[in-house]
């Protein structure tokens, strides 16, 4: 039988690592690196130095395969995202069958938790589901740039008692969120926060968590909304990339 | 200047624990131990076993306080945990005056996140409002119940594109939820499950998560609701007391 392992690596502070993801990438023979193109290759890097850091041996090898991209424009969402997934999932498949001999361990190293916003495992269960290929898999949780956020904020993300929300910039900006006091949003793309009624609002934003390039912001919304704009532009442009998160905490 | 590491220690599992975690650990000491009373003198205990494991020099040591109790009954409850909070702040207050020195690190160790139902950085925060001593504290992020649940039924927590609440079983008795279709439901006292409407709406549950006493049990609520309500009541008699979530998903 192969094995998988889904490995959560933490939001970009090698440190945020658990002592379970170390044990698991030193039991992996290959590590699946998917490549989304040119401008994420420092998060490839950074895959690439966890595994040097962490693991004991050299016994291990590294398969890069190019990642599906998503139809972006005027695309349904969640039809395109289905298409993508169904991409990833054929390339899952000659991935496992090509790459991996029975009774050897492949793994994937995601960053955060694979049971946030990644599609690592629901594509692993379709392929399990589809009888494509077989093998069994485990999966080992990271910390989240969601709980990078909040700590480095030194804020709870929950009220007392009360519940907190997580959702995407697209839901916010399409009006499709609760009325939740405590609000997180990841992947916006589109600075959704200055769509946010009720200027009163906290806003607790921080981009490149964990990471020498951190940036964090908080204030209200009618205070800081156009200078995290701002800064937010500069950054992703500087860098080729941005990776951010906010919590939101109405009044 | 004093100062304070309040670190996430994950859900059970030792393994949960972060390589900032240990780091932490490490730089600790005085740690503070809130005792909640005999029938969770095993969690204290764990959190000694975690320090011995993860500590690499002696110089440390510990010191316990009675955690003051809520008022439970016929009372408000956002008012009884503020109570709760005040009380609690005199405790802290008094054992970062009176137990650390200048230029010393004090400890709390916090299951899970700081950032996720815990009135850890609350208090602090307030002790620092209002005065009454003055230290600088950190953050450490840990793995909580939620990501462990996840992680052990290999599901994700969100649907492609989709909201997640993360919320408590007062309110999901209360009917204080929104129609997010993923619902994770945290301090349930009272088999909250049992109230969901929609019988076809899956249920993914998990007890004592990371521990060797973990209970996972997932279905339909028309096909399980009584098994987890049955497995709950022996299992927190067994052991005196029970520590579980889980996530309802719509169908």
């Amino acid at each position: 039988m192969k094995k998988i392992l889904v490995i959560g690596i933490g939001a970009g502070n090698p440190d945020y690592i658990t002592l379970q993801a170390v044990k698991a990438l030193n039991r992996v023979d290959v590590f699946f690196l998917m490549d989304k193109g040119q401008s994420k290759d420092k998060l490839i890097d950074l895959r690439r130095d966890i595994c040097e850091r962490y693991i004991s041996h050299h016994d291990y090898r590294f398969v890069e395969a190019a990642s599906p991209e998503r139809e972006r424009g005027d695309v349904d969402y969640t039809s395109s995202v289905d298409d993508l997934n169904l991409a990833k999932q054929r390339t899952f498949e000659r991935l496992i069958n090509e790459q991996l001999a029975d009774g050897q361990c492949g793994g994937f190293l995601v960053w955060g938790d694979p049971a946030l916003y990644d599609s690592t495992l629901r594509i692993l269960q379709a392929i399990l589901a589809s009888g494509a290929c077989t093998f069994e898999f485990e999966v080992i949780p990271g910390i989240t740039s969601v709980q990078a956020l909040a700590a480095r904020h030194k804020v709870t993300l929950n009220q007392i008692g009360r519940s907190v929300e997580i959702t995407t910039g697209r839901r916010l900006a399409a009006g499709q969120v609760s009325d939740a006091d405590s609000l997180v949003v990841m992947l916006d793309a589109q600075d959704a926060y200055q769509q946010v009624a009720d200027q009163e609002t906290q806003i607790y934003w921080g981009a490149y968590l964990g990471t020498p390039d951190e940036i964090l912001i908080s204030g209200k919304l009618k205070d800081v909304a156009d200078e995290i704009e701002r800064v937010r532009k500069n950054a992703r442009m500087a860098n080729g990339w941005i990776m951010d998160t906010y919590l939101l905490r109405k009044p």
